[in-house]
């Protein structure tokens, strides 16, 4: 496999715990952080709880080279995740002049109440990430991106923070729907996931209407995807598995 | 807050983390945990690597009263949960006869190949989950629940595992739809949060439409969700928030 920069979703939200909330932001992320040539490796959902955001941001932010948090960073008394990561960086937070000017410029000075105010509560070595949908920035800090949990206002921080991001070589896939059991397909799969160490060969089976599954090659080197699917097909249709419908990268 | 049991879920697959497929399990599992009065404090996704596998089932194993896992349990080479929490257990893994003689069942001796056999790989001192949907079955070992990634079989083998589990009282909650800018109820609500040790509420701001946020409160003592609650309508109905749609628990 291609040397990516490696990265972490941490949600943070006792809605999505407690099964009120779908998760989606991390859905979104993968999508955009796999067509960047970035390689997620891990997704962590916590509550708001600040030994549990602080205790996953450290060990996150150690151990991937980029983190991104969805959540916590609105004006009510449970949105706790910029202290929470300020704590874990052992900076300063308060109520900034860069973020305090935006906020005011968007509710007006009189709108401006105490809750509204924690919007504006960013540590000392942040760097503010726009917010071009409700304005309250995000902030990113060390290599961790602190976002809002609000599906759109997510999506439009990630638009922001995507293109400083240094990314890879973008990660190319190759389908094949093949409509036989996958436990029919298991063995020759796995020897050609064997013949081609540069090709990473994943099996999805469905069970709508027909039986059958896709069989996925991924790989940042068109060349070797080629090969390795190649193979594949050929061995498949050996084997008499023939109705295979493709879905070539790009 | 009562003292219920708490949980873990470890979503185990690349494709979640490539953005190819959108996670549902641990959705699923989150409302049904809720209605047992067990507490989902944590979600993982991780991908089809060992040492990954096998460092967060030891984690969430210790750090928590009971842990579910997804994925990882087919036929193929990439199906590697089985063995990884074998030996996160430090037990011994291999062909069950048990396991077996359901594929056997199933498949009809002449099916049975070498990859299919992967999926009656079983650790010795588990207990195995019944799959109602394709047979193939899960298993228990220790406070671990490894259960299957395809959603109808994942939640079939959820409602085969709930029985067994010592449910705590579950949560009620309680729902305030306002039509009033989430800036605008942040502090009358975190008032209210702290004059009601034994109620958590979280302010989940929506923009469909009209710009407003549901205010839920939590608690499995009802009483003190009522008293919460009314405290919290008096409140804001004092501040002039009027337009209030209600979804009491049950």
């Amino acid at each position: 496999m291609s040397s990516q920069p490696t990265a972490a979703m941490l949600v943070i939200g006792d809605e999505i715990l407690s099964g009120r909330t779908r998760e989606g932001n991390g859905w979104h992320l993968a999508k955009e952080l796999t067509e960047a040539g970035v390689s997620l490796r891990e997704m962590r959902v916590v509550a708001d709880e600040k030994p549990d955001i602080i205790d996953a941001v450290q060990t996150l932010s150690g151990k991937y080279d980029y983190v991104f948090t969805s959540g916590g960073i609105g004006p009510t008394h449970d949105d706790i995740t910029a202290d929470c990561v300020a704590e874990a960086f052992g900076d300063n937070i308060g109520v900034r002049d860069d973020a305090h000017a935006i906020l005011v410029d968007h509710y007006g000075s009189d709108d401006i109440n105490e809750a509204r105010l924690r919007m504006a509560r960013i540590p000392d070595t942040a760097t503010l990430i726009a917010n071009p949908v409700s304005r309250a920035p995000g902030f990113r800090i060390g290599n961790v991106h602190v976002m809002a949990g609000v599906p759109k206002v997510f999506e439009a921080m990630v638009a922001e923070v995507l293109p400083t991001l240094a990314g890879g070589q973008p990660l190319l896939s190759w389908a094949l729907r093949v409509e036989a059991p996958e436990g029919e397909m298991a063995g020759p799969l796995g020897e050609v996931d064997a013949r081609h160490p540069d090709v990473s060969f994943g099996s999805y089976p469905f069970f709508r209407g027909v039986l059958g599954s896709t069989l996925i090659g991924r790989s940042a080197d068109l060349a070797a995807l080629t090969a390795g699917i190649n193979d594949l097909r050929e061995t498949l249709v050996a084997r008499g598995l023939v109705k295979i419908e493709e879905t070539p990268p790009g």
